[in-house]
């Protein structure tokens, strides 16, 4: 099978790029570098270090006999998608190459703007490009469990069966998203669903949890096929931001009550996720939905987990959630699709966390504890954001006329 | 009360302000003239000959006293939009600016992409430009009865209750909107509650109905007053283009079996709700929504109504439908929150009609029949739009590299 992995580049394109080449299937990347660019940007880095992906790809080469061909440009550059789109000819579409980062879409209005229009820019021109050029392609897309929110109901995968008022119908469940960015992933499964619908395409929205771990079959096989590993305020996600915390000896912080649950996976079961729903496309017109997690905790839970596996002593400190957001609530949401696939789940135990925690500590020394901090602040327009130089703000535009 | 009517000098902004100001309220408009732009764009005038937005005002002044002040800019423009906020210090925003018609979001890509953008960064600018100068300001914002499609449930006023599972939660209705102009108002919609979530914004979704009529109380006193009247293909609506099809003795165009089934209001219950709005806010962080129409017909039975009260013959034509849509189904919505708030609707009656048709011959000498024809067809990711010069294609992208 020909697959195109967009963003391709970054923490989870890359993996399942390499993952795919490895299983026999013809792999292009498409990546614009803007992942990096936040780097910069936020005066960060990743915990590990990542090679060039045009250094990635050869290292591949030499290891595997396999070649992965990268595509260098943005989605949002209509012209780009179709001559990439036209090229490679693709069965098969990962898209991964969307702003991913709550914190960042909510530092103030230029980068809620930027990630909107970034996302759904870049999703309705590749929607237009399948149209034109070949209708058969299939759309596998990473949307978020985070699309749902927290309702007082049971989650289904994409679509709920209503009764009211004596009229049954089925539809697409209500979405009650808690960030810009978790918006824009709303916006583009109903433009995507809506495309579906009017052109006949194939689309598999993946509603991915938080997924967290680092190495992978094929990452592992040389320092430079590592994929990064993200652990500051902006773009770090929990369990592998609460990972570095421990070996650094920095505390855990946990926001508000820690009760917020969430659906989670394994690095590797995201692999093995996107390459089901690519061998089980859904019919021409379909759109259809999984829920891509493999079991639900509370952040107070991973803390606890991670007390219990790291080798010495671990603090945790409540901090004040910068999100707004239920601390407490009803979380039970289904996810069978993919199992009913064939998934084979690598659930969360203390060998994952020490393997987690091994990494952290391979690189401790590459840790800028000034980088851990939440410094995104829900509640306001505009929040203040610290580097490394410390204090610099990034919001520039002037607020009075 | 301060009353800011974003897109002010639209169809529905225009007698809205104007509506706004005889009822003794502080008005300012603001607008781009993107409107304008598009009858350009597409080689159409409005058939109601309207004069410029200053003229308007002046002669407005002229007649009444009052003044209304008029704002020259674009949403899309956040320093614009923060500077007008700060100077006209409104209680109330009435936001009517967006790119309205389904058509011309359908032409191509380059104009879903535009309406998409132009909505939803528009809409973005102004809630943060809110929530940094006051938020207690009320946004009334214009949303469509099309956000929600044609479920086989009944339905409800933006939310609905849902049990499911042993469990109830009242959430968001779910939405299936037909055209990326709809799904745009889908994402607007998103985007405020999401705000008055976290911020404390109060605001109300207005999802209107397809208005028809032409006059109103204050339109009526000059005819430099008069609002626009569309016809075409692109921006006509049903019952408004039905009378100027009977006029010049052209078809009335159903398309396909004309079972489509949409909720309607006359232009002044616009003005009506609107004000309604404004006077009875709703609480700091609410967001509310109400079904803005009086009636429900089919386009089978609206072409009827149009024969009977033509005084001559008239012809039906059954058109293949260029929109993806059923054509037969069910179709009922709640339509109570602004009854309950006092409005007194004007119904769809042949006396109506007669006074559109009125219009219409009026200014008969003005209509160009190529304009009417549906040339945007929703199964084609590129239309080719004849103009009155015939023939010109608005695409102009390449379509290879």
């Amino acid at each position: 099978m020909r697959i195109l992995v967009l963003g391709g580049d970054g923490y989870l394109g890359w993996p399942t790029a390499l993952h795919l080449s490895h299983k026999g299937h013809e792999v292009g990347v498409v990546d614009s570098f803007a992942r990096r660019q936040y780097d910069h940007e936020m005066g960060v880095d990743s915990l590990v270090p990542i090679s060039h992906l045009q250094r990635r790809v050869s290292v591949w080469e030499d290891i595997s006999g396999l070649r992965v061909v990268p595509y260098v440009g943005d989605l949002t550059d209509a012209d780009f998608v179709e001559r990439t789109l036209r090229e490679f000819a693709p069965d098969t579409i990962v898209h991964f190459a969307e702003q991913r980062s709550a914190p960042y879409s909510m530092i103030d209005r230029k980068h809620a703007v930027y990630t909107q229009v970034n996302n759904v820019v870049g999703t309705l021109n590749l929607l237009y490009a399948i149209a034109e050029i070949d209708p058969s392609i299939h759309l596998v897309k990473l949307g978020t469990m985070g699309e749902y929110g927290t309702p007082n109901i049971d989650i289904e995968e994409g679509f709920i069966e209503i009764t009211h008022r004596g009229r049954t119908d089925v539809l697409p469940y209500p979405k009650q998203p808690g960030s810009f960015y978790h918006l824009s992933k709303v916006h583009d499964s109903h433009n995507i669903m809506f495309a579906c619908r009017i052109w006949g395409l194939r689309s598999t929205d993946l509603n991915q949890g938080i997924v967290y771990g680092q190495e992978t079959e094929e990452t592992v096989l040389h320092p430079e096929l590592a994929t990064r590993f993200d652990y500051d305020g902006v773009f770090g996600t929990v369990l592998n931001r609460f990972c570095v915390q421990a070996v650094v000896g920095h505390p855990l912080t946990v926001y508000g009550s820690g009760g917020q649950t969430r659906g989670m996976l394994n690095i590797r079961d995201t692999l093995a996720c996107v390459e089901l729903a690519a061998l089980n496309p859904p019919e021409a017109g379909e759109f259809r939905v999984f829920n891509q997690f493999t079991e639900s905790f509370s952040i107070r839970q991973l803390a606890e987990l991670v007390c219990q596996t790291f080798p010495g002593r671990v603090e945790v400190l409540t901090a004040p959630n910068p999100r707004v957001e239920k601390e407490e609530h009803y979380y039970r949401a289904a996810h069978t699709k993919l199992l009913d696939l064939g998934l084979v789940p690598h659930l969360l135990d203390q060998r994952t966390i020490s393997s987690l925690l091994a990494v952290a500590d391979r690189h401790r020394d590459r840790v800028d504890p000034s980088a851990i901090e939440a410094t995104v602040d829900w509640r306001r327009t505009a929040s203040t954001m610290p580097t490394a130089a410390g204090g610099v703000r990034v919001k520039s535009e002037p607020t009075e006329a």
